[in-house]
């Protein structure tokens, strides 16, 4: 373990591959929540796109009559910030479970969706219009 | 940095706290994909609502016609397992995008919000029902 | 007026060139009752979508724990079949609010979609798959 | 039948009676479009709930990059109409199979929820607020 707060990209990438990475540790925390309810054979993909669905149409209606000039002003207010951050938690958690039963591993899919649209929008680097010598 | 595949309790947490979590790594991946872009003003908080609820839509159009009792055999079938990953891995992005453009920490919520559901939704533990001797 | 319940097409068809559709009917009510309100400004097209996503929300929030088996029993109980036709009121009122404000002719879109739809999805007329005589 | 553009409200309601409405005239057509194409089985309710969810989705993705301030502007452009038109007459097609094969009444259902919001959300009459002679 190291001393102090430095971590060398070598020590990272090792304590990685030791660790299990965040989705795995939710993931993990959301099946014994699950089991211990016996809730899982309610648990099925496509109960869980339906709740899935809910908790998005939750989330609109918290901005359903903030126009986007508000939008900044309305998450200043505590409750209403605390309400939208309910909401976002309510998707993962419904995120999670999804790829969970549909056995989709959802951090490496997200590493792989990013990297393709890398490709497809791709974009000037910032020497690409670097004037002229 | 240990020497094998064993990481202590301790030593772990140690690590956990010098190295930022896999959402940050995934935020901080995603504002630079946006910023190369100049894509930062499109992705308002109701923009973003919005896009979400599109790739939502995307994922239910894909078990719309597959019912209950079919939805095992569809996911053995690898073109549509891989859409499915491409639908999660969007929603997640978006919305990761917009916990971090609403100032929200995607992950502490939703281990937040999980710490309520334990509570709200209360279980027996393995031996409340467990036969006197 | 005729003075029985039999009805010409012709006649039929010169009556409903006189008076409103119910899909007029309907969009005149709910103006009025946005009006009177003085909801006008918050009845935006993009406030509205995010309005008509909160609603299917709660649709699917309905199914989300019914399976496919279960959802015809489901619909026997007075109350979550009276919460079912809450929601798709819910879903049609915001649905032609939003038509309005875009000044989309719902009705006429609708035939115009399924006239499409017909030619898009061509079907065996009855006689197509007679046996040979 | 009358012989000029005025129709009397008491013929118009005799009228009304003796005809489908609207809704029960697009129910029949989607019922005859379904039927032939041997698709009923396929739609269920929670079928066709996640079907209403991705036209939902195809909608909100319509308006997803345009800002309020640039909605009317966009819908100015024909074919981004024509792509909005699409997609309210296809959540229309879902919404009137949904409430058909639930046994759902839309039409008499969304006038009473119409008039259960006007009981909720009070108003002033024009005259309440009238200066004290």
């Amino acid at each position: 373990v190291p001393s102090d707060n430095a971590l060398s990209p070598s020590h990272e990438q090792r304590y990685r591959s030791l660790v299990p990475n965040d989705f795995q540790l939710l993931r993990d925390r959301l099946r014994r929540f699950v089991d211990a309810r016996d809730w899982g054979e309610s648990h099925s993909p496509r109960n869980l796109a339906l709740a899935l669905t809910g908790e998005v149409g939750e989330l609109t209606t918290e901005l359903q009559w903030v126009t986007d000039d508000e939008v900044d002003n309305h998450l200043k207010d505590p409750r209403a910030k605390a309400r939208l951050a309910d909401e976002v938690a309510d998707i993962l958690i419904y995120l999670i479970r999804f790829a969970d039963v549909c056995d989709i591993d959802l951090l490496s899919e997200t590493y792989a969706k990013i990297d393709r649209n890398e490709v497809r929008y791709p974009h000037k680097s910032p020497g690409d219009d670097a004037s002229p010598q």
